[in-house]
């Protein structure tokens, strides 16, 4: 998390991220099981030795696939989101940054939504306790703010899953030529999941902008992610 | 989608249905590609010749096992939907059917979202025509419901996706002993999809009791597909 790498670790990190970027795009066109080490030596020009410098196992390489992942995305959350936001603008952010990500690294969302299974073990768990600090952000937003409005009956759990659903299906259907952009879907889908398809379409568009708590969030939340 | 086989039709049937029910468990466990028609036979204790008989490829397997859902999905559906029914009860009845029928069926569910792009040539394309088929009829009534209460202004695709979304992502989050059952989960997911999270509790619950439009409906609906 620190911005200030020494050159040498930045190398090292610049070469990993080619690594994980170019193993993530294999895993995601030919599956994890499918793919050999030989595979990702082929695809980033480099030795098998010098590949095992940075991760000692396939099984290492999809951890360090996944946890970078989640790292990105609660690391970018917390750099866009303001406590002096309101609650609801705080899930149209989230949405926003958890839907933006994955629109910009497709074949990670494809590795995270298939390969699931994958890890055992230690990486398992490691990757179950992000999965579940990131999940634990939404819900607790969409509780707060269900207690805010009094919008009681709703299963707290159904309802931050179904909003992560509506999201995550996305890969499956979704066509550029024919959908809408980015931004008009997450407006979509926040409309849909905050008033439902009958409302939905009646309420303001100004409800959706939200007051950024810092200048350049607008800007960085819809960059490319590397 | 005869009702009356013949008896040798009838054992044709069964031995195809165990033969397609045993592989789908394996393909969701242990992934298509690592899937060996010899695996097959050890876990359907049947010869290699013997099911050879019922399918010529590992691939056809795939298709027959895809083309089973959906066809059962279908006539499940126009089974169970009456035309005399209102657009919203009957979006009801289309989302309890998709969600039961993979509640009880959870491998072919798993298979179905996982092996998506394992499928090539004529094979992917008669399955890409059934799931266009399946996807129309909620879209057909989505639209027709949006245009019956004026709910302009969303997306249709977005609209049937996100409802599509917060139901096949279920199999990634649910756990039985701590989430609701089938039947409240059904209809907090048609609160949400309805009335948005903000109102979703307010709203009476008989609404979602829908008139079944044949008697048995209620009870077959719910019944565990073999």
């Amino acid at each position: 998390m620190s911005s200030r790498l020494e050159p040498a670790t930045r190398h090292y990190d610049e070469k990993l991220q080619h690594i994980l970027k170019t193993s993530a795009k294999i895993f995601a066109e030919k599956g994890f099981h499918r793919t050999s080490v030989r595979d990702i030596s082929r695809a980033t020009k480099m030795s098998l030795a010098g590949l095992y410098y940075y991760f000692t196992t396939k099984e290492e390489l999809l951890y360090l696939i996944q946890e970078r992942c989640f790292l990105t995305l609660l690391q970018r959350w917390e750099q866009a989101s303001g406590a002096e936001m309101d609650v609801r603008a705080r899930i149209g952010l989230f949405a926003a940054n958890h839907l933006s990500f994955f629109w910009h690294n497709t074949h990670e969302m494809k590795v995270m939504a298939h390969e699931d299974e994958s890890l055992n073990g230690e990486f398992a768990d490691k990757i179950l306790v992000l999965k579940r600090r990131y999940v634990k952000v939404l819900m607790d937003l969409v509780e707060e703010w269900q207690q805010q409005e009094g919008g009681k009956g709703v299963d707290l759990r159904v309802a931050t899953f179904s909003l992560f659903g509506m999201m995550n299906w996305t890969y499956t259907w979704y066509q550029a030529k024919r959908d809408l952009p980015l931004p008009q879907l997450i407006e979509q889908m926040l409309r849909i999941f905050f008033f439902g398809v009958l409302k939905a379409g009646q309420i303001d568009e100004r409800w959706f902008i939200s007051k950024p708590s810092r200048e350049k969030d607008t800007f960085s939340l819809w960059q490319n992610i590397p």
